[in-house]
Order: C-alpha cells, then sequence, then structure tokens
C-alpha cells in the first residue's frame, strides 16, 4: 500500500535527529526504549502478547469516533468501498478483551472508538500512538469523525475544523502535567483539511464548511445548555456566549478536539477533525431528530472520509 | 421499599423552601419545569416516550462505574443478593438504544456505566439526576464503584473516599460555565463514608480504608505516568509528586471523583466513592495482573456495597 501514497513529510514537527525513522509515529518519551513489555491496558494488546508490526505495520489511515457501534459500521463500510474480501459484515473487534475502546481493521484503516470528552480521548490516543510507533507505522494519517453542535449553520452540515480552540476560544490545549499546567498547540494540519473540503465538493447535497471548533469539558453548562441538571445563566447570557463564539469564528461544538490537535500534533500524525452538526444551537438546546435523520447525518462524515481515502489510495476512479 | 430505608435528611443540603418535594432529588434549573418533553439524549430516554416514575419511581440506590460489563455484572450480582425471582442473568440494558451508557435495574437498584473521566460522567450524571427527577425518586443513595491506582497501598486494597481532590490536592471541582470557572466543594457524605467503612470490616481479607482520592483528566502525563506516548518529566519528579500526594492523604488516584462529589452534592444526592486499587503508583505504571486477579479485584467495591444494600434494606441478618 505505501507505494500509493504520497510521501508526505508535512507533520514532520518533531526533531527528525531525535528519532529513529523518518515519517514514523513520534513517542516523546526516553522511558518507553527501556521497558521490557508495553501493556496498552486500555486496548487489551502489549508488545509480548501480540505482533503489533504483523497485526498493524500497514496502517496508514486512522479513524476515531466516539461510539463504538459507529466506528464498527465505518469499518464495514469501508470495507465494501475498498472492496476487500468478504462482506465485512464479520469484521472482528480487535480490543474484544476490554470494554473501554472498540478497533476495527480493514485494509490499511483503523476504525477506534474513544468514548466521550477530552480525558477518554486522551487514554485512547496515548495507547493508540504507543500502538502506531511499536507496529513501526509510517505516513499515517488520523481523522476524527464526530457528531457536534453547530452553531449559526443548517443541523447535517458537515464542519472541517482548521483550529480547535477552547472555552475561551484560545486555540490551545492545557495540559495539567504533575501539578503543572503546560499549554499546547492545537494546531491541525491545514493542506489536510482543505484537501477534505476540496473532496466534500464532489459529494452532492452535504454542505461543508471549514470552521473553527470549540472543545468543552461538559456537554451542559459548559455549552451553556438550558436543559441540563443544573442551570444558572440566563437564555441572554447563553445567547450571549454562543454569538461570541461565532463571531470569533467556532462554527461547531465538540468535546474531544483539543487534546486530539495537541497529541497528534506532538506525535507527527497528520490530524483532521470531521464532525457533522446535529443541531444549531442558537436554535435549540435538545436532539430531537428521528433515528433515521440521525442515522443518515452520522453518515457524512464517513462518506466524505471514505471518498478521500480513496482517492490517497489512487482507487477512486475506477470505483466510483 | 421505601418503609424500610431510614428516613435520612442528611444530604438535604439545598434549600428545601425552593423545592416541592422533601427528600427528593434536586434539579437546580428553573427552565425544565417549562420544558414540554425532556430528552435523555445520551441515555435513549425522555418524559414523552417513557414513563419514567413508573420504571424508576422506587429506585433508593444507584451505582455507578466506568465499564459497561461492571455495571452489568454488578446488577446480575445484586439480584441475587436480593434473592429477586429468576436467575438475573437475562437483565436487559435499559440504554440498548444507545451505545454511550450502559443501565441495568434490579428491585430499588439501578447499575449505570459512566465511561472515563470527568466530561464523560458528567453528561451521564446530567441525564441520570433529571431521571431520578422526572422519576420523582426520594432519599436516593449513589455510589460510585471504580478501579483506580494506589499510593503507598497494598493492591487490591479498597479505598473509601472522604473527600476528593484535584490534581493539585484541593477539594475543589472546577466548573467552566459558559466562559467562566466557577469552585465547587467535592465534600462527600462522611456518615455514609463511616458506615462503608464499618460494613468492610465484616468482609474478611479485603484491606480497606477511609482517604483522600485524587481525580485527574488524564491517566499518563497527569497521574505522573513514564509509560505515555508523551513523557517529559523524571522518575525523580514523578516520584517526588506521588509522594507528595499521600503526605496530603491521598491513597488512590482516579478520573471521576471531584464532579461526581460535586453534581451529587448539589442535587442533593447521598454520594460515595469506593474504588479498589489496581497497583501501588509508588512501585510501578502498568497494569499488569492476571485476568483472575483482576476480576477478583474488581468485585471487591461490588461486595462492600451488595452488603451495605442488604442491611440499609434490612435484609442482612436473614441472608448471611
Amino acid at each position: 500500500m505505501a507505494s500509493i501514497l504520497p510521501a508526505s513529510n508535512r507533520s514532520m514537527r518533531p526533531d527528525k535527529n531525535t528519532y529513529e525513522r523518518k515519517r514514523s509515529v513520534y513517542v516523546k518519551n526516553p522511558y518507553l526504549e527501556g521497558m521490557d513489555e508495553d501493556i496498552l491496558y486500555h486496548l487489551d494488546l502489549g508488545t509480548k502478547t501480540h505482533n503489533l508490526p504483523a497485526m498493524f505495520g500497514d496502517v496508514k489511515f486512522v479513524c476515531v469516533g466516539g461510539s463504538p457501534n459507529r466506528m464498527k459500521a465505518f469499518a464495514q463500510f469501508m470495507h465494501k468501498e475498498l472492496r476487500l474480501e468478504g462482506d465485512g459484515e464479520d469484521i472482528e473487534d480487535i480490543c474484544a478483551g476490554t470494554d473501554r475502546y472498540c478497533m476495527f481493521k480493514t485494509g490499511p484503516v483503523l476504525s477506534v472508538s474513544h468514548g466521550m470528552g477530552i480525558p477518554s480521548i486522551s487514554i485512547m490516543l496515548h495507547e493508540l500512538i504507543k500502538l502506531l510507533h511499536h507496529a513501526r507505522c509510517c505516513d499515517v494519517t488520523i481523522i476524527r469523525i464526530g457528531t457536534s453542535g453547530g452553531i449559526g449553520i443548517a443541523p447535517g452540515s458537515v464542519v472541517i475544523t482548521d483550529t480547535a480552540v477552547d472555552s475561551f476560544f484560545k486555540p490551545r490545549f492545557e495540559q495539567v502535567i504533575l501539578d503543572n499546567v503546560v499549554t499546547r498547540s492545537t494546531e491541525l494540519d491545514k493542506e489536510l483539511a482543505n484537501d477534505l473540503f476540496n473532496c466534500s465538493r464532489e459529494i452532492p447535497n452535504v454542505p461543508t464548511l471549514i470552521g473553527h471548533t470549540m472543545c468543552t469539558y461538559d456537554f451542559y453548562e459548559g455549552q451553556g445548555r438550558l436543559d441540563g441538571a443544573l442551570c444558572s445563566f440566563s437564555r441572554e447570557k447563553k445567547l450571549d456566549y454562543l454569538k461570541r463564539a461565532y463571531r470569533a469564528g467556532v462554527r461547531n461544538i465538540e468535546m474531544e478536539s483539543t487534546v486530539f490537535a495537541a497529541m497528534c500534533g506532538l506525535c507527527g500524525l497528520r490530524a483532521a477533525v470531521v464532525c457533522v452538526t446535529l443541531l444549531d444551537r442558537l436554535e435549540s438546546d435538545q436532539i430531537n431528530l428521528s433515528h433515521d435523520v440521525l442515522l443518515e447525518y452520522q453518515q457524512r462524515p464517513q462518506l466524505l472520509i471514505s471518498n478521500f481515502i480513496k482517492k490517497q489510495l489512487g482507487l477512486c476512479d475506477q470505483m466510483s
């Protein structure tokens, strides 16, 4: 597979001299090399119990999302789109030994669930990045495909994130390390975002845009919802906040993008965030879509990413 | 069931005059009453689609934990312990329509999974507290039964939390509301913690203690692990941090207790946190217990809570 991929080195932010391989997935931890065994506890995988290079060495695309069922559906969809052998229906959960995360592999595509919120995706990313490192993967692109609340855009719109910002509209992720707070960049790969946007133009009837994505620690009070168990602010304050977010360039709100951008950036992974919006937060707080509409909306980022991956693999012309 | 429970009003912190019912689960949101329908999106339940008082009105104990499988096992275990009809093996997931959380009910006991980390448990708690409110539940005790890393205590020890503290050893939870940071108390019910500790004395071979629990936003860098994808501190700095935590009274580390204590406290729920420790962080970072030992450790908080619930229901004498 590697030969048909562009030999990109756009994401080579870490110092090349420090590390052994070009275009590799970097871990930034001097202690790892000295460990006799590395147990990826929350994935139920390990360097002694599994042959990680054999299992994952050909991975070029990692897609992550909150819901296990959605990530399984995506793997099955990709299996069909890549015209791999079998119908993909019986695709196995590689992390079946744990119920913390699910992981599916089809061809060069890995599909992994991450649960909800920064801490949950952060645990998964630490172990996934180590997995890709142990498996000696190179030229890996990672894309979060998720759901989100929109601001000032029609429900069902797909937002490709140019910059992930925090609750204060700042492009930063504050990581607590021991008891110090370290600020990390949440920059994403602009060329990848543009490539994805260009790809979206070929998909009819799915409004797609590039914008800032706000990442919060909380779905209710932190996103200005009036329908949580706790609410201490007025409707006016809520709307004022969301409108300020809009003016700062925010087009959607979710709960994982800042740490995702920060960790992938530090570890040399070309990263993107592509989320569909389930509602316009200027209009409402509750998600009351019918099951069918919800399902169709959730498939929109999957369709876009599938097209992108096929293009990258040079498979688009003969398949479309 | 209600009549055999102590008519405790120990957790009545919210102002009684503001709310309609005594000993109820309080929501602190003036907007909720005016809503025509409340969709508990992440639980796949709602006030129009489900008869919540009929489904949940008799709930007196809510047990929450990260892992769906563990919370199902706990519900099955409680079913047997309470000697309810049937073997409990076919107990149904009430939230089967979503894969975000799982929920099981057996008699007056509700068992709910919450995923990993503060944001994940916070979404579940907002919707669970609204559920208990809509169902007009009263005298509810809520207990988080989880796994954790210990500090300076033997793996397998059970820690009953007296105070949940943050990464800086402070008994506080910082909630971002719109773009303001509000500090909330993380006090837990001391009498409940003592009751649980007394209960633990009757369980042989399970070392149990009361101590502070530290709650972090991250499993790797935030807990001083040397085995993440990223690590920028020395072994000495790690040990210095963990020893300072120990001196501040911290005996275990997990990722949900501060927001759990803060939200339950505000909403009038008598709350406790009971976690088993899987390793001593002064000794190691990786969890490398055998499957059987891990399973036995995870059952320890369940055993304690089962005994406590049976005592509260006045069922202990005839059953033990």
